[in-house]
């Protein structure tokens, strides 16, 4: 099963595709889709739509991990962080591609194996399960490949909160 | 000018298409894109992004007006309401339709004349305004019409912040 792995944001999406095969994992592809700032916000939208279409054309996943949206820092950041995920989810949909949404806890728990795992651990054990040359980046980047690494372990099992 | 006043929603968009001539304003059409609970988000966002395009095809409006999105009361609403405001974006700029966003209190202030005016002289002020056969029901309508006769009174002025 092919994962697409998303952490979303407006200023920066994050996206890891990975290949799950009896319970190994693989990297395929990993980027970010940068939109510029001091743009419109639906411009930079159209930009993500756009984006999400080449990933899904290129790397056909099978399913959509993406973080559930949690307010806690700067409300204005959070409206535009959700306002992209709705276009993501969206492109999703329209593709019929399986949506897995999971909470931060629940991916540092299947990546480190501690919902509490700070940032660095989350990266360095995304770096090592998939044996890459180097941590991915940005973060957002790590973040992403993380989500589609707590999707393949928990696809399956009553971890995962599907919504398609 | 041909306005379309959006109230954002996941469970309901408001929509309203006034057309402005020299001051004036006249009702083309109005209604509400309801989506049923108990259904996935992407899916609903989905049929959001399908209705704004019959409402594109059908109403060709020139400019899209819509509510700013503030957070006060249910944060869980409030990510969804977002979501669904996303794709209402995206759907305008892949139109190329210019998006201008107003705050409440300038609905208020331009439609009732007073930024703190209540719901009920909001819909009043709408009915009249157009010379309505009844208050548009439900309420997210008669908000969406009163966005686009904000924008219709400050189109051209400073009022507005266009983003697009």
């Amino acid at each position: 099963m092919r994962i697409l792995g998303i952490d979303p944001g407006l200023a920066i999406v994050g996206w890891g595709v990975i290949e799950a095969v009896r319970g190994r994992f693989y990297p395929v592809a990993y980027g970010a889709i940068r939109t510029p700032a001091n743009t419109e916000v639906s411009s930079r939208l159209s930009l993500i739509y756009d984006d999400m279409q080449r990933i899904f054309d290129k790397y056909k996943p099978d399913a959509l991990a993406i973080e559930e949206l949690f307010f806690n820092t700067n409300q204005t950041t959070a409206i535009a962080v959700a306002e992209a995920r709705g276009v993501i989810l969206l492109s999703a949909q329209q593709r019929g591609i399986p949506i897995a949404e999971y909470t931060p806890l629940q991916v540092k728990q299947a990546v480190v194996g501690y919902g509490r795992a700070e940032k660095k651990q989350v990266i360095a054990m995304v770096t090592s399960l998939l044996s890459l040359p180097s941590p991915p980046k940005p973060d957002d980047t790590a973040d992403a490949i993380a989500i589609a690494l707590c999707h393949g372990q928990s696809a399956g099992s009553l971890l995962s909160k599907f919504y398609k």
